[in-house]
């Protein structure tokens, strides 16, 4: 049987990389020939979690199908946020918590998305379906997903099924949710050694949304001072990849992990876009992000829809 | 509680009618307000259905935001076979086991396909997911769903599983599946009575393939020499069709349910794609579609892989 990949998107996160061994894992028990890969760097957080629960690191993969057709995608369906041959691969599933877009199949396949907080909360309930118990370091992963994509169950996006899911994988990995889970969050927003490259790369998702292109980064911080200092070289890796990527906007997003709120610098031509969406002032390129710590809650539909108007 | 209207595609088939009445029924049980509608006329074979389960006919809706702006699809996703409005409509949900094309949302939403051969397969399995008891005559409409997608289990999209979920509702029913079956493919089948234009039109889909836009229009019969004695007439329906949507391409697909093959009328100016497609010459507009039975697995992946390749 030919070997199968399993991967989330571009500068993946934890949720991403988890999702994609867990779901690895349970296809095996379900006799598939298939391996878990990552396109991109993994961030401090993921390494965090693979360290604690003793997994390795999945192998990096840019062309996928230079080793195989057929690929299963988790934690996104997007085209632009995944490998960048995927229009040459055969799609056979697709576990996603995200909005569908720039999404297309010749054949019909299995495509299983729930409005629920993480990619990770679907998996731990496809395990109980197909009746597979799950390994102890395979819940801890599960468990590490939603920590990260809900920041402790405070985004608006964690679902009650979230939260009950988390408390049921914590007791299967046998750790306490609240400090393990502090501990992973923070090991993510040590943004002290990292350039200004890296901050707006690390979790950097591209959208197209009508006639406009635009990239949002997010980065998690204790302390957002800590990312502002270096505001002026982060403006400059920022516009080096408008110009580059031909882009009409770049929101980043840094997010205070701490008091859940965020500030944005935003960068773009159409930069006025972010204050309508946020009815906030931009002053010196940055903008108060009140309440706001999910990108796909949060901000995506905001300037969907102010893009989508525009565009007609 | 705003109300929900789910729906299946234009030219509605069985499944498409009775999937929507049959998920309905259950979104109802689970506490949503919800009404099953249809976005055109209703076939022969449908009508033989509903007239056998004592089952009304779903109303007939053209424009669904003028009542609501949250709609579930049922087996279906492309914006051209769903309602015309569906652009500004959200989409809560939607069931399925087609491809996935020209879909696209601004928020997560709750997806499901499964590469079955109805999307009464999956439904069934959602009653029992959600543990509601479902009623003799939700079963017979679930029933006549999959002996109609898949020709009483002929066609190659037909799976072990959709075989076992027929049984399961047949016994529920209480109807045996082969008599039941046959009749009422027969009473779908009779085509003596129908204009030109409704025999192009029932059972018709548009797809956008690159940049080429194509129809595929699909009709059951015991004898293909009863719809091919009106061939000219057939042949001015088509070329006004194309004219008027501005089509490359149309194929009607005439299917022997009796056989499981199929002669294709083709015309447009990409006619020679389905030569190419099925390896056979079109003489007089007409082609031989050895053992073609299904639209969704014989027809629209070979004519998309031509297409997209002529589209690069």
């Amino acid at each position: 049987m030919e070997k199968v990949l399993v991967f989330g998107h571009k500068n993946p996160d934890t949720d991403s990389v988890c999702s994609a061994i867990a779901y690895a894992e349970l296809k095996k028990e379900l006799g598939m020939n298939v391996e878990p890969v990552r396109l991109g760097e993994i961030n401090g957080e993921t390494r965090y979690v693979l360290d604690f629960f003793k997994m390795d690191v999945p192998r990096l993969v840019t062309n996928v199908t230079e080793e195989t057709e057929k690929v299963i995608l988790v934690d996104h369906n997007e085209r632009q946020q995944s490998a960048d041959d995927i229009h040459n691969a055969k799609v056979l599933e697709v576990i996603d918590h995200h909005r569908i877009a720039n999404f297309e199949t010749a054949d019909p396949l299995y495509y299983r998305a729930e409005p629920v907080g993480c990619t990770a909360t679907i998996i731990k309930k496809m395990y109980e379906e197909n009746k597979i118990p799950m390994k102890k370091e395979i819940a801890g992963l599960l468990l590490s997903a939603i920590v990260s994509d809900s920041l402790l169950f405070k985004s608006p996006t964690c679902t009650e099924e979230d939260v009950q899911t988390a408390k049921q994988l914590a007791d299967i990995a046998g750790v306490d949710v609240e400090s393990f889970g502090m501990a992973m969050l923070k090991a993510g927003a040590d943004v002290r050694d990292k350039s200004a490259e890296e901050l707006i790369s690390l979790d950097a998702k591209q959208f197209q949304i009508g006639k406009f292109h635009i990239e949002i980064a997010q980065i998690n911080t204790v302390d957002p001072n800590d990312v502002l200092e270096k505001q002026a070289e982060i403006e400059r890796a920022v516009n080096a990849t408008i110009e580059e990527k031909g882009l009409d906007l770049f929101l980043f997003v840094i997010t205070d992990i701490l008091n859940s709120t965020s500030v944005g610098l935003a960068l773009g031509k159409e930069q006025q876009v972010v204050e309508q969406a946020f009815n906030n002032p931009i002053e010196n390129s940055k903008i108060i992000l009140e309440g706001v710590v999910s990108r796909k809650k949060q901000v995506v539909p905001v300037l969907t829809n102010l893009l989508e108007q525009k565009s007609n």
